[in-house]
């Protein structure tokens, strides 16, 4: 019985890495879609979340289950309730990739980041695409001193933000109101992206430490 | 000893509605900031966000303790659970108003909205302040209809919310990319906090009916 038990708590985190692992390609397909306009790809991202909220809210169910027929206590416990709070993160993340991808789907056939801020972007999606790489890892290992190296990324999310900010408010701006809207929303996605999986981490430093960092 | 097991949930369902209250001011001080260009109230907005995150926290680590000690089952587990998402709805508002405020104050001694969008900015705030306030009474009383009726807000909101991207991606937008840019913002920072609103009573709804909407 307590066997079961524990695998039951192991199988959860395994989806969760997994889950993470589907959203990281969500949010990398999203960027492939806006950069090269790519439709197909853009139906795959908007179409797949459906997956990815059916799949937290099957392991967000297990785990209120355990919780309410296991009654564990202790780290158990606090396991479980980080792992509600970073499916809600995973759920948010899938949702800026939609966003994303439709950025992209309605400014097509053209791409709706012109060329000289494609490296900003493509900067900006590599970092998320680290940043949800080591979340991913810190769930699946606990490595505390992962989840204080994710909080340095996260400060060049912040620089390549502002970055963004600089070039649309700049006198030189050519590309007119629209594209403007689009890429201060798409800034806003990626940053927000990379703010959930710093959540999943510190999540992840509380469980171990017991500390809100 | 169960007396005031259940006192200590009562209090935190006060506590929370308190909480949601504070909210809702810094939520409607933040667009008086905004549309008054007001410097002082934008300044008490975000300042102010600290006491709401303290407070969050506060009562997050009170429900953990039950959670740990007491081991609630059935409802009692349900409501404690759904109290952390509710928290978490709270401080992403908070956090929210905070952005509003601070593009008012980046904007002064201008306003940072065109006139000619002060009514559609005044729309969206009325109806946040509106969900924010159905959001504390079903939160208080568990009014499962009242939650229906906030999911029809939040369509009101949705529509506010593309008039807005229509001024300004139409041809006679006329105040630049900067202000494009802090409307577009905007518009999705009042959006957001609408889904926080009815994210909450989501949570309530799951805690009456047991079934997810």
């Amino acid at each position: 019985m307590r066997d079961q038990y524990y695998e039951e708590l192991d199988h959860i985190v395994d989806e969760l890495v997994q889950l993470t692992g589907t959203v990281r390609r969500a949010v990398s397909d999203a960027t492939i879609a806006l950069l090269e306009a790519d439709g197909p790809v853009a139906e795959k991202v908007i179409e797949g979340d459906k997956a990815v909220v059916e799949k937290a809210e099957a392991i967000e169910e297990r785990a209120l289950l355990i919780l309410a027929t296991q009654q564990p206590v202790a780290t158990d416990l606090r396991q479980l309730i980080a792992t509600l709070r970073m499916l809600a993160d995973l759920q948010r993340m899938g949702a800026l990739s939609v966003h994303v991808a439709k950025i992209a789907r309605r400014r097509m056939p053209e791409v709706a980041v012109p060329a000289s801020l494609h490296p900003t972007i493509v900067a900006m999606a590599k970092v998320a695409d680290s940043m949800i790489d080591s979340a991913s890892s810190i769930v699946a290992s606990r490595d505390v001193a992962a989840a204080m190296r994710l909080e340095e990324e996260d400060d060049e999310m912040d620089r390549l933000r502002k970055d963004l900010f600089r070039s649309l408010l700049g006198d030189e701006w050519e590309h007119g109101v629209e594209s403007a809207v689009d890429i201060a929303l798409l800034g806003r996605y990626y940053e927000r992206i990379g703010d959930h999986a710093v959540s999943m981490a510190r999540r992840v430093v509380y469980l171990v430490t017991g500390q809100m960092t």
